[in-house]
């Protein structure tokens, strides 16, 4: 299960760079979770074969995030805003604007990783 | 002047996905400033050599940049920060936290469009 989340994270990123077809069977497999004899049959190609696509475009998928780095950066981006939004209920509760100072270096920080 | 800061924008967001190669005379030609000549005669190719390889490593990151939108998308997360340093001014010279929802949405807008 957490192997199926990984990839589609992948593919959110990075799916585009896959060509069609490869998109095509990596969509079947892990969005839509058909089974390699479905999708085999569907598109005229053997089991192996599907499976030996899916492992590539894996291969290809985590080659562009190693380079990229695209999920790390949102997940840093991510973290970020969470603790901008948790400032700005600190501060709306204390009705009270001090700690602002923190919120501009916070989305500066977004900034300068992107 | 104008095509070389595109060149070093698109360089600096998608050149990890360049060869080696690629990267070394790109850099050459965009970032450092060197002649077709200067070049041409530092790696053993020709001038024209030269000039095709940069001319379709251009295509290979405009490439890319159509298919992931990295510029796009970071030119959006630099407005909205920068709306979200100018909220922070206001806040600061009124005293005032009541601009601070605005804040939060625009923290939002940012990772959902990352």
């Amino acid at each position: 299960m957490e192997k199926i989340v990984e990839q589609s994270i992948l593919y959110d990123f990075y799916g585009e760079l896959l060509t069609r077809h490869q998109r095509h069977i990596y969509e079947d497999v892990v969005l839509n979770d058909l089974s390699l004899g479905e999708i085999a049959e569907a598109n005229g190609i053997s089991r192996q074969g599907v499976h030996d696509l899916v492992k590539r475009c894996n291969k290809i998928l985590e080659g562009y995030e190693e380079k990229l780095h695209l999920i790390e950066k949102f997940n840093f981006a991510k973290e970020k805003v969470a603790k901008i939004q948790d400032i700005l209920r600190e501060c709306r509760a204390a009705n009270d604007v001090c700690l602002l100072d923190e919120i501009e270096e916070l989305s500066n920080e977004i900034l300068e990783n992107l």
